[in-house]
């Protein structure tokens, strides 16, 4: 049997648990032997979406994320390459998304449906509320922390 | 020739491409085929030491240096243990050291004197200033970013 691909995307900034449990959710959902490949997205798009840089650069995210066991590749987002594109080049069988990617899961869902791909679409579960698991959460911390040592 | 035993230790909050680098280094110097074994300090430890709770959950920072590809077992650091039962326990072949543990250095030095045992130190260089290479400059670039933006 062929080994599904399975497709994940994120700025990874701030690497932190919530990240690690997306990508092994994501892997699971590929079944066994599953390659994973990651799109980390670069940094002119996160300043693009987010208003602002990232803390970490681009290659760095990378280098991290491609250290991580579930990863079988990660790449640099592709400039000017629409998800369309993407998906035509990488042609998983699975995408997955985190819990707070529902603007990708509608962009993917709407190409899947125009084109009449075979995609699963798979959304990583939410950690409980007391887990580190974002990167704002991770932000605030720090501030927090550095008013009450102040 | 039996697997060479590397062991290294950090607190590696808020994980970043400085921690990967150090471990990837750490990994190297026992050879090919070594085990990395990393001591993932306690919440407790990390609050002796450095007068501030760590970011995030001890149990988080373990997993998560645990998925990195490197890293053969990381666990949590012993409580009531100083370095020389560890090094009695573990028995590595080499314990590497980060630029910034010249504390941890020296003490494992003056066991390794004392006892007369066959263990090599290595310290793992310091990545260029211009990288984000410690938690300390990540942190600091949360806040400059949260004061810009507010």
């Amino acid at each position: 049997m062929r080994r599904k691909i399975v497709l994940a995307t994120g700025a990874f900034d701030l690497l932190h648990y919530g990240h690690l449990n997306f990508l092994e959710e994501a892997k699971r959902a590929g079944g066994r032997n599953a390659r994973l490949i990651v799109i980390v997205a670069r940094d002119k798009t996160v300043e693009a979406r987010k208003g602002k840089r990232p803390i970490v650069r681009e290659d760095q995210r990378r280098a991290l994320i491609e250290a991580l066991k579930p990863v079988d590749d990660a790449i640099l987002g592709f400039e000017d390459m629409n998800y369309s594109a993407v998906i035509e080049k990488l042609k998983p069988d699975v995408i997955a998304v985190g819990y707070d990617q529902s603007d990708i899961k509608r962009a993917v869902q709407e190409i899947i449906k125009k084109k009449g791909l075979k995609i699963k679409v798979f959304e990583a579960k939410k950690l409980s509320a007391d887990d580190i698991d974002s990167s704002s959460k991770i932000k605030r911390r720090v501030i927090e922390l550095e008013r009450n040592n102040s």
